[in-house]
């Protein structure tokens, strides 16, 4: 059975990450009779296209999983919680987009391109955080054939990783200081017009945020080095949609620019942007709406001996490789 | 004699940077008639506002330096190369803004917080590109107790950097994809509205554009180490000013996270926002128009031991310490 043929629910349907789920699985020519939307009390009525149907958002209920194969949660850790466990009793599997799973021992954190064979029979199938994501597919590659040491990560996330109402908040707070107006933050706790911020989420006794400590946790059990040195930094900018990451490298041995670039330009689901003579490179304006994570300023990094640093600069659309189309990849697998 | 009663030429007053050397001028009671306004024959006759006053805009000559104690260029690197000498010839003091000088070993290169000292009897003064300037000042002071082994370092830099131009496509370019239309380049090389991109100088063969290159040997030539490990990915953001930077540092020795802000709260010119408890740290625009360099998010780096890294994140207004507010200090000095 592939994810065509299989009965999928979603949760967080009329999400910024829900709508890429409709937008994918619709290119894919799932049926619109195979889908079952859900939602809280709250957004259950609505209806969305699909295709040239129309589906109704039913209200989430203790049999909603009945029937289902695949369930795709993409609605917050909370709700996650509370409705994975039904569906998995229900018989489904369950692909979760949120952290609430992650960290757990027993459930696989999966990126296909680098861990698919870890999904295993699991029932419950973690779907990283979207930076994890992006540095993971750029990164992998090369830690495949030479182990990485080190990562130090700076990030410029987008709107889009706090949602469709932090997309509109950019763009309307945006034209309110273009006409001189003062901006006025409600789902960011600052202004986001032409400003950038440390990531929003709270800092823990180490002075990390929780954005930074997913990066670092789930890295290292997605490449199953448990110890492996890692600091992050995670900062929003005021860019709509692909979050971009500067990623210092050290390796184990020698890995010079023109190796990466070979490795690479052969690795699946990445496209390397590395124009030197044009001044071309990866940007989140071009990776807006694309599958595949973009990489380029393929360095030596100059701090570094031997060769052994490498400087990358990475662009990956955060809703679809970041969230969406990595789920519908671990749901071809789970109904596989 | 201070600057206060020196007779100052300012080549480049038209520009973001010379409109704030006439804005700093100001605040200190320079008076009007102890300047000269140089330019070019095409903004020559332009007039622009200093206090009560209204400066007319001197096409730029051989005498123009006649008479003048300090004169302060800020009009590209060709413009200095070719007038800085005859400044120097007439007798002035030169302090240039420009790359023209930066790395002539006779130029001294001067943040005046760390190397004020180095600047002797030099005729010729040079002022180090903004990013420097922003990184060294929350570096130096740590440096200074506590000798860096490597920096890695990205960048989140503004409109400004490229000029008034700039900051004014920034603007324009993101009403057009507001309303619906096209972005359209000018003077960036590609869109700037809700975009960000590899900073659009020259890349060399190893693979560093010139920024990049810049905050490198000035680092290590303002530091006076000359063989520091330094690696630096410079980017710019849809932010109008006020540059941004990530900055991971391995020390010799330990440096938790609580002596560095000890440090660094004592340091002149910096000041410390690392508010923890409620997520406040720098932001360019809490450091735009401002003098200080900020810095917070100070921690240790989780992927080094012993608390010999420290990750920081610092915000500087490109325009005031990161050029003309610099520069001035400069001018205080060699007019002292």
């Amino acid at each position: 059975m592939s994810m065509k043929n299989a009965r999928i629910a979603i949760l967080g349907a009329t999400g910024a990450v829900g709508l890429e789920f409709l937008d994918i699985l619709a290119s894919r020519g799932v049926p619109a009779e195979n889908l079952r939307l859900l939602a809280s009390a709250r957004s259950a009525g609505k209806h969305l296209p699909y295709g040239g149907a129309d589906l109704a958002v039913e209200e989430i209920g203790p049999h909603s999983f009945d029937g289902i194969d695949v369930a795709l949660f993409s609605a917050g850790a909370s709700i996650s919680r509370a409705w994975v466990p039904v569906a998995v009793e229900a018989g489904a599997r369950g692909g979760d987009n949120s952290s609430a799973f992650r960290m757990n021992e027993d459930v696989p954190l999966i990126i296909p391109e680098i861990n698919a064979d870890a999904i295993g029979d699991a029932r419950i199938i973690a779907n990283p955080n979207c930076s994890t994501i992006i540095m993971n597919m750029v990164v992998w590659p090369l830690h495949a054939r030479n182990p990485v040491e080190r990562i130090v990560v700076s990030t410029y996330q987008a709107a889009s990783g706090a949602g469709l109402r932090a997309m509109r908040e950019l763009e309307a707070q945006t034209r309110d200081v273009l006409d001189g107006r003062d901006a006025r933050p409600n789902v960011f706790p600052v202004p986001c017009a032409f400003n950038l911020f440390s990531h929003d989420t709270p800092i823990d006794e180490s002075g990390y945020n929780t954005e930074e400590v997913k990066m670092i946790r789930e890295t290292r059990k997605i490449f199953g080095t448990p110890e492996l040195a890692i600091t992050a930094t995670c900062v929003r900018v005021p860019v709509l949609r692909a979050h971009s990451e500067s990623i210092n490298v050290t390796f184990s041995e020698p890995m010079p620019a023109e190796e990466a670039r070979a490795i690479l330009s052969a690795a699946p689901g990445v496209t390397v942007i590395d124009d030197r003579a044009s001044n071309r490179f990866p940007m989140p304006i071009d990776a807006a709406g694309c599958d595949a994570c973009f990489v380029g300023r393929i360095r030596n990094d100059v701090s570094q001996a031997d060769d052994r640093g490498l400087e990358l600069f990475a662009c990956g659309d955060q809703l679809r490789k970041g969230a969406a189309l990595n789920a519908v990849q671990i749901g071809d697998i789970m109904s596989g």
